[in-house]
Order: C-alpha cells, then sequence, then structure tokens
C-alpha cells in the first residue's frame, strides 16, 4: 500500500477477512440463495480474494429470522433478506422491503437511491449497529391461490388465507383469517381446505410449490407485495474496521447482485405463467372493488401503524410524498407503456 | 500477491493503470456525464486507485458519435453511450439500447442478463476488439413535443419531426418528414417551425431544453424508445491484460452506476413532471389507432432490417421471442401494478 502516483496514493492492503453470511432464505433456495453465492463469488474476485464470504442459508448457522440479531451480535457480519422482517424492530422497516399499495420495483429504487430512502434506512438500522444495503427486488409478486373466486369485498369475509404481515393485517380488517402456516405446509393446508387461499411469491416460485395442481384460480396482482426490495445488512462495527476498498467492494457486489436477482425473477417467471397458461390455470384479477376497498383499508392500517412512533411517521411521509409524484409520473411514463402492450389478459 | 490462505491465493498486483473513458453525452450532461465520473470514482475506490479513469465528455477527446472507433483503435480504453449509436456497423446493435415497440427498462434488463441478450451483444462487439457492458438504462422515454395535433396516423403525413434512427424510419414510412437536427438547436427549429415537432428524453432533461415554452402539446408515451438500454464500451485487447480482480471491479461499478442512471432519471422526471404540470403543458396521448398504425410500421421496418443480415436475424429472434413470453407476463404482472394506481393521466 501507498505506491505512489501522479494522482495520489495506490495500492490496498493485503489482510485477508473470512466473514459469514447468514440469510432469511431457505437452504438453496432458488434464486435467492443462488445470489447470495453469487454475491461471495464477486467480492473474492473483486477483492482477489482478500475478503472470503460464507453463506448460510437459514437454519444452517442460525434461524431464518434471527438474521438480524445474528449480525447484531456479531455472529456474522453479513445477512441477506428482507427488511419487513424486522417489522418487530420497528415498524418503518416495512417501507425498505414493501407495503401493500406501496411502489413496485422500479419506483421504489428510485425513492431509495435518488429520493432520501437510503439515508433514512440507514437511520433506522444504525441504533442496532446494522448498515443496510439494498440488494435486489422480486418484482411486483401475485395475489396468490384461492378455492373461492372473489368478486367483491364481501368474499374476503371469513377467508382463511396465508398472508403475514401487513397485508395479512389488512385481510383481518376485511373481516378474513390470516393464517400463519410455513411454507412446507402450505400445499396440504390448501389441500384439505385448512386454508382456502395462499400467497407465496410469483409464478416461478409457486410452480415449484405445486399450486396450481390443487387452486382452483390464481389472481393478480399482488397487492400486498407490489415489489420487494431486498436487503443485506452488515455488522456496522465490523464494516468499519474495512479499508476504502473493501468497503466499496461490498457495496457494488451488492448492486450487481441485486440486478441480477432482478432479472433472474422477471425471466423466470415470464416463462414458468407461460407453462401455468398451458396447464390452463385460471388467472383471476382483484375486481376494482376490491382492489379500491383494500387499498382503503390499508390506508388505514399503515396510518394507524405510522402514528405510532415519530421515526416511522417521518419515513412514512418520505416515502408516500415521493410515491404520489411518481405514480403520477409514472402514469406517463411506465404505465402508458403498458397500456400500449399487445397482451391482453387471457 | 500470492499471500496463502485456507481458501488459496489472496492478494492484487499493485500495478496502476491510467485510462480514459470517451462517451456520447455532452460534457457535463445532466445525470449521464454525472454517471461517468461515478462510475471513474467507484473504480477507484475498489481498486485502492490502482485503475484510475479520467472522463471526457463529447468533443473533449474525439467527437461524440465517434467514440466507438476511438475505443476500437485504443485512443481510449472505454466509451459510455448506447448500441444505436452504432447501427451503420450493423443494425442488430440496435436490439442492445432499444427498438420502436420493443422492450421496457425492467423487461429488456431480464432479457440481457437473464434471457442470452449479453451473449449476443459480446459476440456482436467481438469482431470489433470491443467487450460491452450494460450500463443503466433512462426508462420509457416521451413521445415529443409536439406543434400540430395526432389524431390519426394521417396526422404524421408531412410532419417534420427531429427524430433519429429507427424511429425516423418509422416516422417517414408513415408519411413524414424526419429530420437530421443537433440538439442545441432545437428549440429554436421548433420555435421557428422549421421542425413541426422533436423528441429529446424525458420531462427532465426535455425541461432544461425549454421545450415547453414553445411546444402545444407534450405526447406520450416514446413509442420508439421504451426503454433505452446504456452501456459502457472496452477495447476488448486492453481489458485482457487486467487481472481478474479489476476485470471484476470494472463489471461490478457498471452495475452500481447503471442502477444510480436509472433511479436519477425516474426521481428527476417525476419531479419534472410536477413542474411541468403546474406550468400547465397540455399533455397528450397518442391515440390508439396511431400507436396501432406505428406499431404495423415498425414491423415492417425492423423485419425487412433483420432480414439483412444473418446475425441481425439472429438476435431479433432472441429478442422478439423474449419479448413475447415477457409481454404476457407483464399482462398479469408490473402492468396489472400499474392499472391499480390511482393516479389518472390529467
Amino acid at each position: 500500500m501507498g505506491k505512489e502516483t501522479k494522482s495520489g496514493k495506490a495500492g490496498v492492503s493485503d489482510k485477508v477477512y473470512q466473514w459469514k453470511m447468514v440469510t432469511t432464505w431457505p437452504p438453496n433456495f432458488p434464486i435467492l440463495d443462488d445470489a447470495c453465492k453469487l454475491y461471495a463469488r464477486l467480492v473474492a474476485e473483486m477483492s482477489g480474494n482478500r475478503m472470503q464470504i460464507r453463506v448460510f442459508g437459514g437454519g444452517e448457522l442460525v434461524p431464518a429470522l434471527e438474521t438480524f440479531d445474528a449480525v447484531r451480535n456479531g455472529a456474522a457480519e453479513i445477512g441477506h433478506g428482507a427488511a419487513y422482517y424486522w417489522a418487530g424492530k420497528s415498524p418503518a422497516a416495512s417501507f425498505f422491503a414493501t407495503v401493500p399499495f406501496g411502489m413496485n420495483a422500479q419506483q421504489v429504487a428510485s425513492w431509495i437511491h435518488a429520493g432520501g430512502g437510503l439515508a433514512l434506512w440507514e437511520d433506522l438500522y444504525a441504533p442496532f449497529g446494522l448498515l443496510p444495503m439494498p440488494a435486489g427486488n422480486t418484482g411486483v409478486q401475485m395475489g396468490g391461490w384461492f378455492n373461492k373466486e372473489i368478486n367483491s369485498l364481501g368474499d374476503l369475509k371469513g377467508l382463511k388465507m396465508r398472508i403475514p404481515g401487513l397485508g395479512g393485517a389488512v385481510l383481518a380488517r376485511a373481516g378474513g383469517s390470516p393464517v400463519l402456516m410455513a411454507g412446507g405446509e402450505l400445499y396440504t393446508g390448501l389441500e384439505r381446505g385448512i386454508i382456502d387461499a395462499t400467497e407465496w411469491l410469483c409464478p416461478y416460485h409457486d410452480s415449484l410449490m405445486g399450486f396450481d395442481e390443487i387452486a382452483a384460480f390464481y389472481y393478480t396482482p399482488g397487492w400486498h407485495e407490489p415489489g420487494t426490495n431486498l436487503e443485506l445488512i452488515f455488522n456496522q462495527s465490523r464494516f468499519e474496521e474495512l479499508t476504502s476498498d473493501l468497503k466499496a467492494i461490498l457495496r457494488a457486489a451488492a448492486a450487481q447482485s441485486g440486478r441480477w436477482i432482478h432479472a433472474q425473477m422477471e425471466a423466470k417467471n415470464a416463462e414458468a405463467y407461460a407453462t401455468l397458461l398451458e396447464k390452463g390455470v385460471k388467472i383471476r384479477r382483484f375486481p376494482p372493488a376490491v382492489i379500491d376497498g383494500l387499498r382503503q383499508l390499508t390506508k388505514e392500517v399503515i396510518e394507524e401503524m405510522a402514528n405510532g412512533d415519530r421515526f416511522t411517521q417521518k419515513v412514512y411521509t418520505s416515502y408516500k410524498s415521493f410515491q404520489e409524484v411518481m405514480n403520477r409520473y409514472s402514469t406517463i411514463a411506465e404505465k402508458a407503456f403498458y397500456d400500449n402492450l399487445q397482451e391482453k389478459l387471457s
């Protein structure tokens, strides 16, 4: 380190780091676990192997939902997941993943990188000794698999549906029963009528679950998850020990592996959707009255949540005002593009 | 280099490179020139200043549209621009930037990174000794500023419009007159009636040009540029001389600065659009019959182009088949999201 050039010092320390990454995803979970391993490869390559990251799927080192605390207490230096899993720490966390009737992938990326979102997210995690980085997006998710047709808001009354988080809170307010159920139990639960409906992800991951074999209808769009932003979290004090070259490498690899996630999601979903259509799966859209009703209930749920503490209110205000200006532009931009697609919903 | 760890060698060479980047953008062009400088900063940071890049705006080292040849012949090691500027080398180049009625930002990123697009792009540039990397997207562009209202395809007859490339070829087929005019002459050209219409970019950059002061209508969407993918190009043999850490750093910085471009574009456009609305700018959508007519003419233009050589045909086939599958999915995914936006076109 310290070679003089006409532009100043050049060179890097040869210190080697061996770090652990824990994730909220099941081991070998398609695309997301792959992306964590891709992240580790990119960082190793860029650093000349000076930063070596070993990836652990959920449950391999710590349980999936202890990722946040494991990175916080230093059991691992890095975590990969989505911020809404940490809504128990602060309700504000959800805005950095997704909220019902929130922004889609492109919009939320713009808020995070060019609308002040990232600074708020860093402020939220700093008291926990954590540093967040945006790391990809799932794209808009699907509304889920239903064995009951939804023609009005009233049809949600008594509906037993696996739908966690804020989406579940909104369903409850509509008179439905959000059910907590692990991924591995959903197929049987739906088949045996223990639940009437379940959301999961998008056509690719949903197809791997086999839901099309046992559900009558596939609803769209996923009003409850319009574009789930993913995260890498770092133990802040371990991160601060690094030289600036490694810090910059960890940031850039998050951008590159995140881009890969989103591209893979879209491509695999498009392919899986074509297969679902061939299989004759019945696609349904939630009728406008259902969407309008859910939007109103969402507003109530989120405003009550935001009123609970000053920081959440601050994040909500930033998110909402960016969304308002962005939605107006999206209407003449991306929406106008999609309005001209020749493809019609079958 | 060569420190042994349990995972093998770690460390990097301390060789220092001083490279030049030439761009197709005017010096200090908002967002795009900023992104080139950001790219140089990110690479310097990640490499510990071992890779130092000096950025030259269009005309500062070579004319903007000689970027491709300047990198090819080694006058600079890197270029930043958009592939359609090189359609004179091969018509296939346009698919790696944008084509009329092509894919939007999210779709084309998916084709490039997860649908085989990047390999084709590399194949296209390899004979020129160049290596391309995707480096951001403008998002869907606007249809342009018009002093004539467009109610039917017939209204395009005789229309003198600044619209380059394939969009211009389509306009010509509709009976219009695409006009070649430099950016700096557009305001006066439109004001004096030398042209009836001009496209430029999106609300932010368009506002900087002042077109709202002299045009009657702002049309959307930019059917001719639904999502322009940007590029970094490298002199392949200079790139191959680098160690793998620097190669990986140059790739990751392209992802990170590209993400920044797209986020900035959306945020600044949304803000500028709000201001245009306050100023009372008249927003118009091209009527469905105009869109359908232009789509049909585009198909003719692109198929003739693709029939011209085997490689272009191959790229077109890949692009078109990916687009078909993706559009079907987008219809129930992102389009369904946008259909539920509360914002209406004013």
